[in-house]
């Protein structure tokens, strides 16, 4: 077994780099505080990339795919199959994903963290697929056991799969990671990880996922409950994350700590990926500076994880596809913060007449 | 005097059609909804360019700006002068909506419906500055005239801009048109049109502008309520947009209604872009069915808008500056929602499995 261990971070907070990043933001030709959110995320972007004029470089959008044994209790919509199908439509280009990637110049790779599926079946050996990395833990075929009825992975597997993810954040260009996943079944895994660590009831952790109607949802919240009580003893951020989670999610816990540590923008999309970040965060706190939330999902249950964190995301549409289609969708708007710190004229550079102290006429 | 007239709308509304494209979405790789109101707003621009495929060609940023005699009564933070200085900025590309245009791809115009400056002094007579229309209304270098004592503009005045605003747009290409403003005082315009034409107490629809602290914003609606109280015949759409409003509102609503007529997209920006678009509708609803509303402004009175239009924004992100900043942010979002139309792959074509009937195993 490899020696394990996950990246440390520095804190990122210089009060007087923040007070001078503040300062150029303050003295931009615009009413103070006038782009409202905005101008924290520009704050946010100049503080993780370390620069007054932050350049955004080489997007890259990575979706970890996993299966998961739990699906055989019916708590997911659709059949487990769609997550290989979903797989394929991300390398033809088709899924939403996809075309926001491609629209908004992101580079797109998916991992095969443990899909029920052989993506290579056929090929000669060797072969790679373009966009395509496998990274089966246990190198099996089956994705995480049942945590009905037994530990999703072992913790060997969990190691393996952080260690998966450390290492394909390591390969990747550019200096912003944005998080995709995929996987039938994975909103189950996020809610029991939101309910584990964040203390909350199952109840108000559990959404409809990809479309189960209310008898299904207070069905898939009845089988959460029980994997819970299966796992008494999975209270450690790591051991709840083997016990509950995908490989997918324990694959993303490791890009975020190696993305962090690196000191990239990671971008956070919804309910499964902030529950990665949720692990990420309990075991190192620090990671959440280098975080942006693109959006508030419609899922059940985000919204408390936003909660726990202490954080506020970008978009608010009642996005609920995941694949990381909203972190996608919101990129431009990271690109637009950067643009106004390196590109907006100050008041003094533009010649600009600043706030007066005027009294409105006593009527 | 011209012979004036506003351009006539059709109803897009098409049954057969809207059910077909909602069938096209309803039928894209993803859960049923999971794209939120990025669907809607999909289906919104198939309504608009009439077709299941839009594609957004050449977007067009316009910024009409203009002065407000009413500033004399100290109802702006910022001095007059700022209006000219910041037109110059934007013809520089120094301001937010000038470098948010660029990063995004729309060509920007700034239109000088009246401000107080000459910005052609010192040049050769028939002398065009790039990115400038000069349309002042009345000819003159005022600005509007101060309704505190008298309409802002005359019923005459008021046409000239409405005609200004058609014409402009009839000479812009593509099949966007973003809505920008500037105009120091012209928060007080847009607060009096909203109490105005949606018959609310001017105190609830008077917000802190560029920046006016309490005791200001109290004096400040003052003032309003007292303008409004010497206009009291001022009721109809043009009659209130006469006496209350700025030239650069006007502008805009000559402007609505042209690119209404012609099926552009209409992209609202904040507080008073969406005062012309109130307009506009009060003259003719079925401009509403080409209107994207970009953001919800952190200005007071701008949700009341929303509200009395019954519309909901694509963004919330206390943006409160204007000049259609948040019009070029929102606008990723509109290529988006068109790319998902165009792009995606459905479940039969991408052979996706649909959604099965499953059952959470009782326990």
């Amino acid at each position: 077994m490899t020696t394990f261990s996950l990246p440390t971070l520095t804190d990122l907070c210089d009060p007087a780099f923040t007070q001078a990043l503040q300062h150029k933001i303050d003295t931009k030709t615009k009413p103070l505080g006038s782009l409202g959110r905005l101008e924290t995320l520009a704050l946010n972007l100049g503080q993780i990339l370390g620069g007054e004029s932050p350049v955004l470089k080489d997007p890259q959008m990575v979706v970890f795919a996993g299966d998961h044994g739990l699906v055989a209790r019916g708590v997911s919509a659709f059949p487990q199959d769609v997550s290989w199908q979903m797989v394929e439509n991300f390398l033809a280009c088709g899924a939403a994903v996809s075309v926001f990637s491609r629209a908004n110049g992101i580079a797109l790779t998916v991992v095969d963290c443990g899909v029920a599926h052989d993506f290579l079946a056929g090929l000669p050996e060797g072969t790679q697929r373009p966009g395509l990395l496998v990274r089966k833990v246990a190198g099996g075929e089956k994705g995480t056991a049942d945590s009905f009825v037994q530990p999703a992975m072992t913790a060997a597997q969990c190691q393996e799969a952080l260690q998966n993810g450390m290492d394909i954040v390591k390969g990747l260009p550019g200096n912003a990671l944005l998080l995709g996943e995929m996987g039938i079944g994975n909103t189950s895994a996020a809610s029991l990880l939101l309910a584990r660590l964040a203390g909350l009831d199952i109840e108000v952790c559990t959404g409809a996922g990809t479309g189960l109607d209310a008898p299904a949802v207070q069905r898939k919240a009845a089988v959460l409950r029980e994997v819970l009580a299966r796992h008494p003893q999975a209270q450690a951020p790591l051991d709840a994350l083997a016990a509950l989670g995908g490989f997918e999610i324990a694959t993303m816990v490791g890009a975020v700590m190696q993305a962090a540590h690196e000191r990239r923008v990671v971008v956070v999309d919804g309910f499964i990926a902030t529950s990665a970040v949720l692990v990420a965060h309990a075991l190192q706190p620090l990671v959440l500076q280098r975080c942006v939330f693109a959006h508030r999902s419609g899922e059940r249950g985000h919204e408390f994880m936003l909660q726990h964190l202490g954080v506020q995301a970008l978009l608010d549409m009642g996005l609920r596809l995941g694949e990381g289609s909203g972190g996608a969708l919101a990129w431009p708007l990271l690109q637009s913060a950067c643009v106004m710190l390196r590109d907006m004229a100050s008041f003094e550079s533009a010649g600009v007449s600043e706030k007066a102290e005027v009294q409105a006429e006593q009527v």
